[in-house]
């Protein structure tokens, strides 16, 4: 099903709407359209709420209405919490009292069969007909953690430059919750369910305007209209990194895609080729799609391919170096004068090369890290340095902070692994993140990460014509 | 360089002394020699300590003996922190005093050049003389956490029946850490370094009949002597699996491995191929050595390659069915009678089917979980599953343990994954593993742990001649 306007169409309405009504609100605290208005009220959203229940009365303190025909003013947009049925008709009573965008939660649409496909066709020509906007049916709703719209459930707060988009509702929450776990936050996230009307398109090509966020990253279990998916990711990739994982990659990932939504998953070698083409970057499962976002989220992008690795752990250099291969990067060749400066300026037990191998000994020498970020930073073979803690060292932040700052403005991305330290690691990890450094589970998945970076980075070049 | 004694000879003076000297015990925090002191003392190791510095006095409140030969009485191990030039002589004195094992933390050896290989070559020579097992040199010592024999640091007590064998230091710490993590444990860790008398080979055939362990998980950087090790492997994973992870696989990565400890890290085909040919199991980075370790450390091994997936999220359900493509995985096909069960007892907006969707009512509605389990344990066509909350459901533990026990019985694993729940999320997922129930932070980690078990089960299968 095609979108009903123009892609590009502003979405504001759905995001950031002056008044939402929550229609099947609930004072049963089990039920859905309980606790989306709990969660809408919780979040700290601003604008006007009105519950929506045939019962009237109050519902967590609000006055309920039994239409929202009697809804007095203006009603920007709504969040749809009703049996399949019944919808048909609250999206005519939409249209009516001019309301502009459109969050349906219930299922029983196209993801039921037949019936359901044509129930949602009902829905769709409606809202076309006023000029409404829908996500949905059969989704999660969507969140603005930057107004405290929290049109789903649960809630997450933190706030970030990363814009989730994903057909799965529990994508669409993991991708924060994953963030929130790492001292980040998101923009925007939406699930959309049987996409009936706004599809990913649409959303990635108003998300390339949206001066909040600098990430978009998307699940998706198909491509619908592949033209319109190119041209909206050509244009946003142009700006921010547009970062993609499919489902149904298999046959039986496709055979579960058609049971979830009843959409069709297609052939992927077609999909990536055309995602490439577009500058997209597809990813290769869930926990690149939240390494690569957090990546993106937190760092410059390189400028070339050329990893320099600093490391206390001899073991850890060689993973990292074997992560390299496969991946584009590879070690950086340090010139004569830079290793000249970190033989004269590291002691004799360090093995000057690359990876740096500070060794054990940065246990009771930690200020290493530090000089020797210093020296290499002045290399111009350096585009991206990892640094491993592979001891129990203290106050790691502190070690590397100076040198961090004035790789920011080099546009040389800091990467960090802490491994090995029993109960000292989480705690170094929190603080490490919480100061803007990113840290990852291990060589590999930080090397992954910076390589999509530089992919980006590379293929944006070629765009800009440089 | 080859073992000073037969291949599976007792090791357990290294890992179970009745006695210990630390050479270069420190009064100065900053030494290893003062923490490594410290760590054995604080990890509640019974048996007798001796410091030994020619300093004398007393050190952490134990008198410090100016040589070993001085110690009253038997000396079963030594651990030596002191300058590579001092280590022969100290090892004299070992055999002369009838020591048993050494534990040689110092560098300076094979790891720097020809000279120090010769210094190493005479300090094996002196050993092999007096039949002292060497652990070491240029390594990061060893840890027993079932007897609190910590000679390497941090500590870490998490008891559990992972044991750990590694050239690197950190990532004979990273394991532990990983499994102290995620409520699991180790029961031996050790890091090998330049591994010139004890090497792989010596410590799998010990492990293979130590009762405490049984996962033997390592990291190793070059193969050695390959006969000896392939031996060594096929009789330990006749009775528990070995998970090796190979550094130096890329040419930049052998280039590492050379400047870390001197090795030869060898053709990696060849290495895998040996492997394979003897019931060992290769594994693909250090986030899967770690997710591996813990599925085999916490589950049965399954009896076949089908898998059922229970998930309230469609779009993991998704994930889990491509993750299958590849690993040797197959969604298990449910019975008809099974599935009519399941159509009779579950709800009508569940898809029934394989993955099993309770969709997002499961939310309001998550005792399906339990009831799901009962119908799918008794289908013979289920042999592992994967239960995925995608929503933020709480006490996941209660509504699973029932069915957990009887999995448990019948031998068919259960991986848990708990996504998109904000805040609930670390608290249910610290809740399930505190209960024994594994959570992976993907289908995809889940699945691929899975299909490493099942490889197992099958190459156990073989060997036993069923």
């Amino acid at each position: 099903m095609s979108s009903v306007l123009d892609q590009g169409k502003d979405l504001s309405s759905l995001f950031e709407p002056e008044s939402v009504a929550v229609i099947g609100a609930s004072t049963n605290t089990e039920k859905i359209g309980h606790k989306i208005l709990k969660n809408i009220i919780e979040a700290g959203y601003k604008g006007k709420i009105y519950p929506v229940n045939p019962r009237g009365g109050k519902i967590l303190g609000l006055k309920t209405y039994t239409s929202i025909l009697d809804i007095p003013g203006e009603l920007e947009t709504v969040v749809i919490v009703i049996p399949a049925r019944f919808v048909p008709s609250v999206i005519e009573e939409c249209v009516k009292k001019g309301v502009k965008g459109a969050i349906i939660i219930s299922s029983g649409f196209r993801d039921v069969g037949l019936e359901g496909a044509n129930l949602e066709r009902k829905v769709i020509d409606i809202a076309k007909r006023g000029g409404l906007r829908i996500i949905g049916p059969n989704c999660q709703g969507l969140s603005n953690p930057m107004n405290g719209f929290c049109a789903t459930w649960p809630i997450i707060k933190e706030v970030g430059n990363v814009a989730v988009i994903s057909q799965s509702g529990t994508m669409a929450l993991e991708v924060p919750t994953f963030l929130a776990g790492n001292n980040l936050g998101y923009s925007k996230s939406v699930s959309l369910g049987n996409k009936a009307d706004v599809d990913e398109a649409d959303l990635i090509s108003w998300l390339a305007e949206d001066d909040s966020t600098q990430v978009i990253s998307i699940f998706t279990e198909g491509m619908g209209d592949g033209r319109k998916l190119m041209k909206a990711v050509k244009k946003a990739s142009n700006q921010k990194p547009v970062l993609i994982l499919k489902g149904g990659k298999s046959e039986e990932g496709k055979r579960a895609v058609f049971a979830h939504t009843g959409s069709l998953a297609g052939d992927n070698n077609v999909f990536e080729a055309a995602m490439k083409q577009s500058g997209g970057l597809c990813l290769d499962g869930l926990e690149e799609l939240c390494s690569v976002s957090k990546a993106f989220s937190s760092l410059p992008i390189p400028k070339g391919n050329k990893l320099l690795v600093i490391s206390s752990s001899g073991g850890a250099g060689i993973l990292s170096a074997d992560s390299c291969e496969g991946v584009g990067l590879v070690l950086s060749s340090l010139s004569e004068h830079t290793l000249e400066k970190l033989r004269n300026g590291l002691p004799e037990y360090c093995i000057i090369g690359n990876p740096l191998d500070l060794t054990g000994n940065a246990l009771s020498n930690p200020e290493m890290y530090g000089l020797a970020l210093e020296i290499v930073l002045e290399d111009s073979s350096v585009d991206m340095i990892l640094v491993i803690f592979g001891d129990p060292i203290p106050n790691s932040f502190n070690l590397l902070e100076k040198q961090v700052e004035k790789a920011k403005k080099l546009g040389v991305p800091i990467a960090v692994n802490y491994l090995g330290a029993a109960n000292v690691q989480e705690k170094e990890i929190k603080n490490l993140q919480k100061n803007g450094v990113p840290v990852f589970p291990t060589p590999n998945r930080a090397i992954k990460a910076l390589s999509y970076m530089y992919r980006y980075g590379v293929s944006k070049m070629f765009k800009d014509g440089v």
